[in-house]
């Protein structure tokens, strides 16, 4: 199951970035699985990665190679997280770049390795290193559709996003893929995001705009409250355009903001194919005290079995949303200011059910594929949205038998 | 689908409790739904309620009245949880215990109101007032079974436990009931448990009693890691059978282990009865350095999607109890001196996987109905046990059907 059509929309390639996939095997036969992105000399990059303590070996050698040199190459498997592998899982992400790097003429510090797939198995080193020369093989500018396929896990779709903005005159590309249906609960990143651009930004600038638009991305949306192990993701930018930009400079903020828009599309592209979703809902608190406690409100609504479960059925059980605010900890809450919207329809008023409302209507609001669930706490003036999906049998089959 | 076989043992009257039941038709018709204790006058009652900011109108009214009088009366009813009903909920609480109040002859005070089931629809008063002289009429010391079967929600079987004790010679009687099979993460209570004893024990020994039984029992489960807007927890105690005991006597810790045993039993029942489980799954850590801490991983490994899914499919997918305790936000956590077990099986040594574990032998441990996750910390002296179940289809098929 997965929310909307999925059809995506033309990606256009990114100046100085070329593409390599191969079908390595490395846990099922005939399929994508290895996937070699080429960045040009003197590209920034910047990185966020998972914050779970349980960090794959992946991450840890790509943490360490990109503060030790510049980065050229991104070096990605599926069907394999090399995570909970120990010393041995450390050998193994070091010898896939030191073996990539080898055959591209760079150090093995220049490339950065990333996995996804099941926690605590090997990687098949002979595998993954037989593919390496047939992923070079067909390096090319237009195989970004091919990479988010290659990037692939319990995904049903692959999800990218593409766009053109004049800046300064200047046509700027960004082209980004991202791939996540479960355990999805990035903080500080999502598994996985690559996305670049042939905008020329500094090192400094590049990694501060990550962050920021990662926050406003990644790191609100939640599929089951889990956060992986690999979670990574990576921006390039190329400086192959000719346009060159900072944070200082005037245009800045029309280029951030088209960088956020890619972010917030890949990022609401893993929810809409999260594990076994029907629908794909937003849930929005208005007038908050702080971000902290609209991001409480709005998990323990977006995380709660309960509400995910009443989504699935598409049944308007609002008690089940204003207890989930209730226990969210939000200090001093006067419950009884709290209104709350489906769509357009207001079924909470003043901590009650609205006396405007009707099931039917709460039946009507609930039955598209896409919902807003909207809270106003009326304490404040601040908001946040995160991005969700509901609880569905698909999620239970899926995750029952992922390794079967 | 619950876990185990759920036949009780024998059920002990308490001397000066007596029950009456009645089939009030609150919801639905043809089921006991309606359910009066009568505590002897001179009984002590100690009590703990839900942390939920939304608590239901019978909470308020429930404290409200505790603080206020001696408590000689629990009325309880099913199938509408008059939460979420505003000053409407309100008048309808209180106008419960009046009514019931003038058939007994007592102040409205000395009646506390419980209330379980669907959030945010009104109490159907009329059916509710026609329904207490029919308890009334069959008030008896010999209806605890009953009185389990009248406060059942989605439960699939009633839960109960007794215990007699000797002390000081004496024969003290335990016996309680509780219900709840979903919305369950009790934090300072259950929603809900009755317990009585005919021990003489003061007020402010019975309340200190109480919470220190309730940490170790109710507040150490969690089916969906969401807190009910009802949780009620209450301890009475008659002193009818003429054993006076204190916090300060000789046999008081006897007596509190035989109150903590039962609250145990309680609490463990409705684990074993959660919606849709197949698993009663015991998450025990040791070696951390502060309870805060082991509570952390032992929740996030209990309420994670992953995990439960996986315990659902008796699949020893230990890199998601893995990934749990990353995402868990232990301080300085050094994952390479995690060990994990399953039941006996080692199936983590030193962070990674066990050199001498097998998928059989894991597979093996995972088929039981009671399965307990040990995870040793290796960073100090504190241990704390969580006890959860797993997460089926027939979790998502009662949550999305419940109202229908």
């Amino acid at each position: 199951m997965a929310v909307g059509s999925g059809v995506l929309s033309e990606l256009y390639p990114v100046s100085g970035v070329r593409i390599g996939i191969a079908e390595a095997g490395i846990r099922k036969a005939n399929r994508k699985d290895l996937v070699i992105f080429e960045l040009a000399a003197g590209s920034a990059v910047a990185a966020t990665f998972t914050s779970n303590a349980f960090c794959a070996a992946p991450v840890h050698v790509a943490r360490a190679h990109l503060a030790a040199a510049a980065c050229r190459y991104w070096l990605i498997n599926t069907g394999c997280a090399n995570a909970g592998t120990g010393e041995q899982g450390m050998r193994d992400a070091l010898q896939s770049c030191t073996a990539l790097a080898h055959l591209v003429s760079v150090d093995e510090k220049n490339i950065l390795p990333f996995s996804t797939g099941v926690i605590g198995e090997l990687l098949p080193m002979d595998r993954l290193m037989a593919g390496l020369p047939k992923a070079l093989e067909n390096l090319g500018a237009d195989h970004w559709l091919r990479a988010a396929e290659g990037i692939m896990t319990t995904d049903t779709r692959p999800k990218a996003a593409s766009k053109k903005i004049v800046v300064d005159g200047k046509t700027v590309t960004i082209t980004g893929i991202s791939k996540g249906a479960g355990m999805i609960k990035p903080n500080m990143a999502t598994m996985l995001g690559f996305v670049a651009t042939d905008a020329k930004v500094a090192q400094d600038d590049l990694q501060i705009l990550l962050q920021a638009v990662v926050n406003k991305s990644f790191n609100r949306i939640t599929i089951d409250g889990d956060t992986s192990t690999n979670d990574a993701c990576m921006l390039a930018a190329t400086g192959q355009s000719g346009c060159v930009l900072s944070a200082s400079s005037a245009h800045w903020n029309v280029f951030a903001q088209a960088v956020e828009d890619i972010f917030v599309e890949l990022a609401q592209a893993i929810v809409r194919d999260g594990e076994g979703a029907t629908k794909f809902v937003s849930v929005v608190i208005n007038g908050g005290k702080n971000s902290d406690e609209c991001l409480r409100a709005a998990y323990a609504i977006a995380e709660s079995p309960l509400v995910k479960t009443a989504l699935f059925a598409s049944d308007p059980n609002w008690g089940r949303i204003l207890a989930a605010i209730g226990r969210s900890g939000i200090q001093d809450l006067d419950t009884s200011r709290i209104n709350i919207f489906l769509n357009d329809v207001q079924i909470v008023q003043d901590g009650g059910r609205a006396a405007s409302y009707s099931e039917e209507q709460g039946q009507q609001a609930m039955s598209p594929e896409n919902i807003v669930i909207r809270v106003e706490l009326q304490r404040g003036a601040v908001s946040e949205t995160v991005w969700t999906c509901d609880f569905s049998h698909d999620y239970v089959t899926i995750n029952a038998e992922y390794r079967t």
